[in-house]
């Protein structure tokens, strides 16, 4: 294929690692994005007419997955991880082509110091993804509320109840002011369940942590469909997209 | 970029050159194709659950435009060829990397010979299009009807009346058991008018022909808002995709 990708940008993500990333898009509305261009994306013209637009598809390569080995079928944490399905019939990551899509919210295009960044919301994206392309999301066209989806034709909804402990209340408001959806994040981020699903019937207190804005929250599920958040501490810097 | 995309398959598709096909996927539901597997995903594995979902996206390379400088503005033809805007605020297909996004109708899957066919609906792939993956539809996570899309808010409309000659007539009927959608597709790709922007004004009877299914479709614009359809005849072997 007479074809080499070239990233246009970067995403810089409140997602620092993998483990926590939401498995779709736009099911964490707190989940914040900064999509950084490279030159000669990073002009005016690249972006004119595109505050036009609430929603974008971003094309990207699944930079964690590259070197693996293309799989012909995968088990969809949706299903438990038994049903075996074909990779065409999954959004796994596991893709012939590590080439991934997501729709997001676009909030504002900031252009600061030479570079222009995209802002974006409701993202599933980790911190350090090359991204391939920006196009407008059309819902004229894009949007078929029609179509027959088997497994995955409802959402994924939020199946935890998100509790803090006093010390991690207390930690969650010290970052307040920098980061003022990271309570509304977390429970987000946890409700979903990120454990993989053969994990999903463990009860055994073990620890978990994800990372998030650089801060490091552990928690951990203390009763069936009860997560406990014990800590949110700073590894560092704490970092906004 | 660590990433050499390989393509799964390719699109056998009614729109034999690039001249016609509608200019997003969905407005002609008579456009079809088959999407012929390449091994190793010629296989039951990797679709094994894909009937349950009844549209897909296709990620494509636009194999027209590789080797052709990508653009950082366009001038969309939705804009009448003359306002610019920003590629990412585009669907242009002269992009940074040539990689297309199609949501399309799945017909059925095809097992024959060793091959895994997917036929398609709805199109807007020209023949011949490398495909890198294939994903299901999601509307509970893709279809986001609420999304303002400044410009491209409403789907482009059929402007065109399509009159058939009764020479034209009489040779779209002689196709009428092999290509049974034959005229309803004319009708679609011509009343959307695919003439370029800038001819969009001409009324001087200039003759263009579109290839369908390897038939050659001549016409002219004979009224404002009105085609006519001269003359289909066979190039050769008349193809189904």
């Amino acid at each position: 294929m007479p074809c080499s990708p070239t990233p246009v940008g970067v995403i810089h993500s409140c997602f620092n690692d993998k483990f926590g990333v939401p498995r779709q898009p736009g099911l964490v509305s707190a989940a914040r994005a900064r999509l950084e261009l490279f030159p000669p994306y990073n002009s005016a013209e690249t972006c004119l007419g595109l505050d036009g637009f609430s929603h974008l598809w971003i094309t990207f390569i699944f930079h964690h997955c590259l070197g693996q080995r293309a799989r012909l079928s995968v088990r969809p944490p949706r299903l438990g991880g038994n049903r075996r399905l074909g990779v065409f019939a999954s959004r796994s990551t596991h893709r012939p082509n590590p080439v991934g899509l997501s729709v997001v919210t676009l909030d504002k295009i900031e252009r600061r110091d030479g570079t222009v960044s995209l802002w974006l919301r409701g993202v599933d994206l980790v911190d350090g993804t090359p991204v391939l392309d920006i196009k407008p999301y059309l819902p004229a066209l894009d949007a078929r509320p029609e179509a027959r989806a088997d497994y995955a034709q409802a959402p994924p909804v939020a199946r935890f109840e998100v509790r803090f402990t006093p010390i991690a209340e207390r930690q969650c408001r010290e970052y307040r002011d920098d980061l003022p959806e990271l309570r509304r994040l977390i429970e987000s981020v946890l409700g979903l369940d990120p454990r993989p699903a053969y994990h999903a019937d463990r009860l055994d207190g073990k620890r978990y942590v994800v990372t998030l804005h650089g801060l490091e929250v552990c928690w951990r599920v203390v009763h069936e469909g009860v997560i406990e958040v014990q800590s949110i501490t700073g590894t560092g810097v704490v970092t906004s997209p």
